[in-house]
C-alpha cells in the first residue's frame, strides 16, 4: 500500500496501478466494512434466506425507516450492505431496471439477469473518471423458474456471481469460515430445508458476532418455491428461530 | 485526519480515502455545525414538533426575515440547519418535487417519499466532480394518512431515516443525548400527546444551550393529527409553552 | 488562514476546507470591501433610504457615468457595491428576472421575490466549478403592497436576508455599529420619518468615513408610500440634507 | 507580486487570490502596455476626437492596413489599443451587436449601450475558466441623440465608464496627468470647440512621447453635432493642427 | 520501469512515454495475470478447443455461475481470461456486435470479423483520455465457412490475430513454450484429430499448473466441423480426456 | 524566459504571463523557423509576387509533390511557411471560407476578406483551452477589384496586416532588412513593374541565404493585373530570371 | 531530451515545447520504431511496389493472419508499419473515406487524395488535447489516372508526400541511403521496369537487414498500369525474385 499511496495511482479511479490494481475499488470496499454491518445469505433445496443485522444508529430513530432488505420486485428480494444513500440509489436502479424489462418482454426480470445487469452497472463507474465506486454490496435472491432458489452477490468491483451461501460486510470472511463448514459433508447439495436454510443464516451471523442476537436486531428476508414472494419474517418468527437455535446447541 | 490533510485525498469529492472514507461529506458536515444553530425534532403520538433557533445575525437584520422553518407543501414542513444559500436551494428544489409529484399523480407527495428524494438528490452531489455536497441537514414533518406523525432527517451524506426524536446543528449530540433519556420508558412509544411534545422539543433545546430561551429566539413548527397543515407556533403561545416548562421544572 | 493558503483549499471554488470553509467566496468579500467604498441602507416608517459613496476613479471621467445605484423596474431599485463589472452583470441578470415575472404572472415582481432570486443565482456560483463567486454586494429597496417598506441585502455566497438597516463595503462593520446605536431605543420599530430616514443614512456614512461629504460625493436613493417609484436625490436635496445635518450636531 | 507568483493564484483565470485580485485580467493589461502605443480621446462640447499612434512594425506593411480606428456603425467610432488579434475580434462582435440591435429594435444603437455591451462580453472572459480576458481597451465614441458628444473606455477587467477626456496604452498614466490639468477652470464642462478638442487630443499625445508627431504617424477619428459619422481626418488635415500646435507653443 | 514510475508517464493513459510505451497497457496485462487463471486454445484441422481453470474463489460459490466460457453466437465461443467484471463487458459487447451484424446482412457474423471488431473497441480504450483499458484477454473460437477451424486471441492494447494454438493468464508463457513443442513437425499443419485437439489442450494446462486436474477444475468449449455449435464438454468427458491423458503419459 | 520556464506560465495556452506574454503564441513561431525555410513576398505596381525555397526533404521525395504554393481560390494564392500538416489544415479552412463567401454572397472573396478571416481563425487557437495555436505563417496574394495587387501575411498570434513586401521564416529578419533597402526611395510608390517585382523576390531569397539558387530550389507564384489567375511560374522561366539576375549584378 | 523530460512538456499532446517541438508526436514514432520491422516502397515507370517484413510473434500464430498489406479500395493498397491495433484503425478509416468519397462522387477516390486525407486526420490528433498521435506509418500505393504509378507516405506528425522511393520502421534510415543511391543517375527518372521495381525494393530490405530472407518473412504487395489492382505477391513468385537477386549479386 506505501507505493500506491505515495505515487497517486490510488487518488484516479480509471487508471491501473503498477501492479494493476485499481485502488478505488479496493477502498469502496473498505467504505462498507467501515458501517459495522453483516449480511448472510443461504441457499437450501427449495428456499433462499438472508439476514441482516438491523442497526439503529442512535436510539431516537425510528426502526420502522431502518432497512436493509428491499423488495425490487413482487419476487425478488435485495440484501444490502454499505453506505445507505448508495444502496438507496442502487435500489432505485433495480427497480428501474426491472420495471423496464418486464415493460419490453411481458414477463419478470429473472434474478440472475437483475443481478448481473446491476453488477454491469457497476463495472462503468470503475471505468469512467467522472464518478467514484457505489459503496454498496448486495445480496440478490428469488425463485428461478428453471433454476429453482438462487442467491447472487455483486460487489463494488462489478463482480457477480451465484452462491449456495455467502456473507457481506465487516464479519464477511469470519462468516464465510463458519459457512463453508456448514455446506459441505451431506449439506454441499443444498439439502436444507426452510428450516435449517433460516436457521443456518442466523446462527451464522449470530456466531460471528459473538453476541446473542434478540429478535428486534435483525431482518431476515426469505422466498421459498411455495411462496415465490420476497418478504421478511415478523419479529415473532425469528425469535422463535433464535429460540430453536439456542436450545439446540 | 492528519493522513487525509497531507495527501490531499480531502481535495476531491468523488473519491475514497485509502480508510474509505468521503471528506468532503465530512467537512459539510463541519460547516453545518459552524453555523452555530442546533434544531430538534419530537414525534408525538398525534403531533411532530420542529424547534430551531431564531438566531438574528445583527441587531438590524429584519427578524421577519429570518427562517429556517420552510413549508414545503401545505401540509409538509421542513426545518433546516446549515447554510443558508444552501437551505434555500434545497426549498426550491423541495417544492418543484412536491409539485412534480402532484401534477403527475394526482395527489399530495407523502412526507417519507419527498425525504427520500431530497436525500437521494444529496447523494448525487457526493458522486459526481462537479459539485460539492450541500451544507445542510433537513428534518420534513408532516401527518402520513397511513403512518401518521413522521419525522424525517436527510445530511449532507443523502443519508435519511424516520426518528421519534432527533436533532441536528452545533450541539446535536448533546440534544440526542437529552432526547434519548426523555423518550424511553413509558414514552418509548411516542405516547407524548401534542403539549408534551412541544414541550419536550423546547426544553431540550434551552437545556442544550444552557440558557433561558426568549420566545423571540425560538421557532416551533408543527403539524397535528387534527390539523396537517404545517404551521409555525406564535410568539405568544411560545411563550406560554416556555412558562409552562420554567413552572414544571 | 494561514492553513489554508498553504494546502490550496482556497484555490478551488467548490471543495469544503476542513474547517467547513469555501475559502473563494471568503475572497469574493475582500475584493468587494477593496474597491474603497461603503453603502448604507436605512428603513424608516414610510420610506427606504439607501446611500452610497460616488468616488469618481479619475477626474476625467464623466460623473454622470459613475452610479452604483440601479432603477431595476420602477419600483425596485438596487445600490450595489463591488467590482463594477460584476455589478452590471447582477444588474442586467435582475432587470432579466423582473422582466420575466411581469411577464409570466402579469404582476410586478415583489422586492423579496427578487432578491431571494438573486441570492439562488449567487449561491449557484459557489457550488459549481466553473465559475467564481460574483464580487458584488447588493441592497435591493422597495415599497411591497403588504409589507411596507422592504430592504434587502444578498452578499456573494449568496446570503439574502430584510434589514431595519445595513451596510456593505470597506467600512461595513463600522457602520453596523454606528446604526446599531440609532435603530434602537424609541426608533427599534422604525419610527423614522422620510427626513429622518433619509439624514440617519447620510450621517452614518459621514461619521464612518470620518469627514464632510460633499452633496456630489454622494448617490441617494429613495423609495417612499406616497411615491413608490425609485428615484435619486437630486444634488441640491441632498446639500439640504447635509447642512441640516451640519446643523443639527 | 511575489505572493501570487509563488503561490499560483495568477495561473487560473477564474479565482480570487487571498487579497481578492484576479490575476489574470491584471495581466491582460500589461499586455495591452507591451504594445507601446498610447491613445487619446477627448470630448468637446460638440464633438470627440480620439487619436491614436499610428505605427507601422517594419518599413514594408502597408500603412493602409495599419489602423486602430474601426467604424462600428456610420456613427459610432472605435479606437483601439492592445493586441491587435484581440482588437479584431472585438471589433468583429461590436459590429455583430450593432447590427442585431438594428434589426430588433429599428434604429442604431446608442453609442453608451454598444460601449457597456461590449463590457459586459469582457466581464464573462472574467468569470469563466476557459477563456483568458481580453488583451485590448477600447474607446467608443459617438453623439448621442440626448446626451450629445459621447466617449466611453472599456477595459479587460469589464470596466466601461464615460469620459470627458481619458488615455489607454503605455503612456496611459502621463496622459491622465495632463488631460486633468487641461480639462479644468475654464474647460472643465467640456468648453472645447472641435478644434479645441482635437488640437489638445494631440498635444496630449505629442506631450507624453516626448517628440514631434509627424501627421502619417496618427490617426485622428472624429465625430461632431453637425456630421455625426464617424470618419478620419486626412493627413493634410492632421498637418494642419500639427503646425498650429507648435505654432501656438 | 523506474523511469516511469517516478515520471508520471503511468499515469495517463493517452501519452506516449519517451520510448514511446503505453504504460496503463502494460498495467493492464498484470491485471490479467493477477487473476491467477490460465487458459489454452488449440486448433486441430477439423476442431477448435479451448481450455480454462474453473477456480471457485471460495466453497460456498455456486460452479455453475463460474463460467469463462461463453457462447456468443450459436457458433462462436468466447474463452475469456482477466478481471471477470471487465470480461462481462465484453460479453454484451460481443454479442451486441454479432447480432446487429446479423440484423445488418442476414448472415451469421464470421468469427475472425467479430474478433476484429472487438480488438477495434480495445484499441479505441488505449487511445481516449476518459476510459482504461480493459482488462481481459479474449479467445475466440469458431468453425468459418471458408477457412475452416478458427482461434482468435485479442489483448488490451487491440491486438488480434489467429493461432494455431495460443495461451492467456498467469502462465501464458509456459504454455507458449509446451505448445511450440507440440505443434511442430509432423503437427506443424494442424494435423490434430478432434481428440488430439483436446488432449494436446488439456495436458499444456495440466503440465504448465504442475498438478493433476480434475473434471470439475476445468472448463472446456469446443467446435468441430461436424457440429459447429460451440459446446462445453460434460464433466464426464473431460474426465474421460484426462484419464486418457494420464495413461497415455 | 527562465521564469517563464521554470514557474509553468508556458504550459497554458490560454493565460498570460506576469509580463503580458502568450508563451505558447511565441512557441508557435519558433516551430515555424524550425522548419528551415524563407519565403519572400513582394507588391509591383500591378503584380505581386511570393517566392519561397521548395526543399525536398531528402532525395526519394517526388518533387511534384513537395509545395507550398497553394491555390485558395482561382485568383487567390497562398504561400505558407511552417508545419506542413498544419499548413494543409490552413488550406482547407481557406478554401472553404472562400466557397462558402462565394456560396452566400455570389462573388469571389476579396484577398484582404479572406486574410482577415483567416487570422480570426487563428487568433481563436491563441484564446481557448483545449488547441495549440497554429504552426504557420500565411501570405496571401491577388489582385483586388479596387486596391490592386495586395500581400497579407498572417501570423499564429493571428496578427493580418498588408505589405508592400515582407518574408517569413527562418531568415525572416534578414530578408525585412534586404527588402526595406529596396523598396524605398524611387521603389517606395511601389513601382516595380512585374519582372522587377519577381526577380527583387528571387535576388532577396538568394541574398539571405547566401548561395545561388537553381529553378528546381525555388517555387514562384504571381498574379498580375492582366492575368489575375494566381500561377506558377515554370522553371525554365525562373531560370531566365536567375540568369538575369546573376548577370545584372 | 533531458529538458522536455524533466520540465513536461513531453507530457502534454497539444503543447509546444520552449524549442517549438511537440513531444507527444516524437514518441510516436519512436513506438512505430519499436515494432521492429522494416517496409520498402519503390515507384518504377508502370508499377509502384511494397515490400514489409512478415514476422510471426510466435511459431502459433496462423501467418495467414499476420499481414501489413491492406487493400483500401479494389485499385489502392496500403503498407503499414507501426503499432497493429493503431493500424487497422487507420485501415478502417481510410476505407470508409474511399467508400465516401464514391459514394458521393461517383469513382473511386484517387490515392493522392486518399492520402492527404488520411494525413489530415492524423494532423488533428497532434493538436487536440484528447487523443494522442497515431503509432502508425503507412504508405499508399497505386495508379492513378493521370499521374501514372503513385507512392505516398504518411507520418503521425500529418506529414505527408509523394515518394519515387522511401522506407518506413526501425531501419528507415538505412534503407534511404540504400534507396538513394539506386534511384540516381539512370535511374532518377524513375526507369525501373516490373521486375527492376520489386527487386530493388525487395533487395533493399535484404541489405539493410543483413540477412537472406526466405519468401514467407515477406509481404510484397504490387499495383501495375497493365493491373491496376492491388495485389499480393505468391510465395512463389517472392521466391523467384530472391534467387534472381542472389544470383544478380
Amino acid at each position: 500500500m506505501s507505493r500506491g499511496s505515495g505515487s497517486g495511482y490510488d487518488r484516479h479511479i480509471t487508471i491501473f496501478s503498477p501492479e494493476g490494481r485499481l485502488y478505488q475499488v479496493e477502498y469502496a470496499f473498505k467504505a462498507i466494512k467501515s458501517v459495522g454491518v453483516t449480511s448472510i445469505g443461504v441457499r437450501g433445496k427449495d428456499s433462499v434466506c438472508v439476514v441482516t443485522q438491523k442497526k439503529i444508529p442512535d436510539k431516537l430513530v425510528d426502526p420502522a425507516d431502518v432497512t436493509h432488505m428491499f423488495k425490487i420486485t413482487k419476487v425478488i428480494g435485495m440484501c444490502a450492505t454499505g453506505k445507505s444513500p448508495d444502496i438507496r440509489n442502487v435500489v432505485q436502479k433495480a427497480r428501474h431496471k426491472a420495471a423496464e424489462f418486464r415493460h419490453e418482454f411481458g414477463y419478470e426480470i429473472p434474478v440472475d439477469f437483475l443481478s448481473t445487469r446491476m453488477a454491469d452497472e457497476f463495472q462503468v463507474y470503475t471505468q469512467h473518471a467522472y464518478m467514484r465506486p457505489m459503496a454498496a454490496m448486495c445480496m440478490f435472491v428469488g425463485i428461478d423458474e428453471e433454476k429453482g432458489p438462487c442467491l447472487f452477490k455483486n460487489d463494488p468491483a462489478g463482480y457477480c456471481v451465484g452462491y449456495k451461501a455467502t456473507s457481506a460486510g465487516v464479519k464477511e470472511q469470519e462468516a464465510i469460515n463458519f459457512l463453508e463448514k456448514k455446506v459441505k459433508g451431506e449439506n454441499a447439495g443444498n439439502a436444507f430445508d426452510e428450516t435449517e436454510t433460516i436457521q443456518t443464516a442466523i446462527s451464522c451471523l449470530q456466531s460471528v458476532l459473538g453476541e446473542d442476537l434478540k429478535s428486534k436486531e435483525l431482518e431476515v428476508g426469505i422466498v421459498t418455491t411455495e411462496n415465490k414472494n420476497f418478504r421478511l419474517l415478523s419479529s415473532d418468527v425469528i425469535e422463535e428461530h433464535l429460540t430453536a437455535i439456542s436450545e439446540r446447541d
